[in-house]
């Protein structure tokens, strides 16, 4: 039987904004005949169901293992640390035939899981890592345009299968995503530096406010800008402690050249030193109204 | 004659966002006589007539000086560090009659400045900050609404006369903001924290990311998050330069306060020490989440 879908089944493991947001989004474009989801928790399963982000929902991999073959899709969009515990289930249920992919942060992490659990990278696998997300997590925040326009990094190896690979790449594209490939290494210092940093900063920005200024009406002073500025310290503290240790050595690596860079910042305020501090303003003001130039034509391209 | 007019005339010095935002914004609501601009440039006051920001426009405080009373309001909004001379322009010219406000990020400089100009703080100045901004700044960036919901920081001090002090509190809440009092060592600490130490790690984040990173093509993979979390950086350099030189201490003593809080988080991360991060994101995240409900409740019971 032939048939327009772009994938066959897909199993979204974990279902909450990362995989939620998938299954909802090939279901809406009509790509994928049917979207399996598995969850730890009855309440997730009855929910996604509820909601029409899954068709089915199981708590165990077993219970749909014998389902599955090619064409099929596994999702494995669990906290980055859960990965390894996944993988073994994979690998004892789920036949090398079916194509699994993955949308952990950091890929250095989950290429060591697969190599401790398959003992090689098996040819199924193809990591990957759409680059989108929200300070919102849970199955209710899924939303099927959350790949539109957003870009997917896949990080395959030489033992990456063509036919899994081409199957992961169209099934980002039918959700609108633009599908990217780089090294390992190279996806992960880059994700350091633009998401892990940012958040970290983040994080310590806020709790330095709620904890060390020791102003207990300081939050009441603060407008919207700094609401904008914090809205990624409302991200999932589990994900990003994860990430954190996942990345571990990248995200100390670019944390000490902003501390190292903050601390030029900080000499240069303390001995006004006025051509550093607006040397220094001026050119990052240039690169970030750089950087949204070129998001808006990425944007205005893609439509 | 009688009138509805909250004041008199409005002469802004200075018509940038902020100048400009509270001249249009009074204009709009009918509730001042007239607005007078001051600006540099020639260019500027014939913008700022032509898109009717202002009813007239000047280059020098000296040619309208002789029109100005009581019930006049001249309002200094001049990046931090321009305000002492302007404060000299106002002294030879303008009648201690009318009432004097400003609109600088920094009071202790303002206050520093005024007694510098006139020996001791004249009665006539009410030292104030809206806090409202935009990453934008000049006259084609001034709105009407920039204030509405958003705070006022007036810092009187002991000489400060009360009618002028009624007088700018009027002006604020008839373009909608709500107005605030506060010492001034008080205001310049949590401005430091809530507003300047953001800037700083904001300026600096991004000139990380485009200097020291050593990837051209960084940018390239940085997604919406990011685009938010450095919106701030995309500010006025000349206007950042003079608050981070005019709250030089604050600024550094809350910058230190992150350092050390980032420092630990550093330590965390490379000891894997998940109970520290753990608590500590979720912290922050309790913090960040409950600052956006406050934010939230504020607007409606604005409403």
């Amino acid at each position: 039987m032939t048939s327009s879908f772009v994938i066959n089944k897909l199993v979204v493991i974990g279902i909450g904004l990362i995989g939620g947001s998938l299954a909802t989004g090939l279901k809406k474009r009509g790509a994928c005949r049917e979207v399996i989801g598995i969850a730890r928790r009855q309440d997730t399963c009855d929910q996604a169901v509820a909601l029409g982000v899954v068709d089915r929902a199981y708590l165990s991999l077993a219970e749909i293992a014998a389902e599955l073959g090619e064409g099929d899709v596994v999702f494995i969009a669990v906290p980055t640390l859960a990965v390894e515990q996944t993988l073994r289930d994979i690998r004892q249920h789920i036949s090398p035939a079916v194509t699994l992919t993955d949308g952990a942060s950091v890929k250095g992490s989950v290429i060591s899981a697969a190599e401790a659990v398959f003992g090689e990278l098996p040819a199924q696998l193809v990591p990957g890592h759409p680059i989108a997300g929200s300070e919102k997590s849970g199955v209710m925040a899924a939303n099927p345009d959350l790949y539109e326009n957003h870009r997917v990094i896949l990080t395959p190896v030489a033992s990456t299968g063509e036919d899994h690979l081409r199957r992961v790449s169209c099934m980002w594209q039918a959700v609108g995503a633009e599908v990217l490939s780089m090294s390992v290494e190279e996806h992960d210092q880059v994700l350091a530096a633009t998401s892990h940093l940012p958040h970290a900063i983040a994080y310590s920005l806020v709790d330095t406010l709620a904890q060390d200024i020791g102003n207990p009406n300081i939050f009441r002073y603060a407008a919207g800008g700094f609401r904008d500025f914090t809205r990624i310290a409302s991200s999932d503290p589990v994900m990003w402690h994860d990430i954190m240790r996942a990345n571990k050595t990248c995200v100390i690596q670019a944390l000490d050249l902003f501390i190292d860079n903050l601390m030029r910042l900080r000499a240069g305020i303390e001995t006004e030193n006025s051509e550093y501090l607006l040397d220094m303003f001026t050119r990052a003001k240039d690169a970030r109204d750089k950087f949204t130039r070129m998001l808006a034509q990425d944007h205005s391209s893609h439509k």
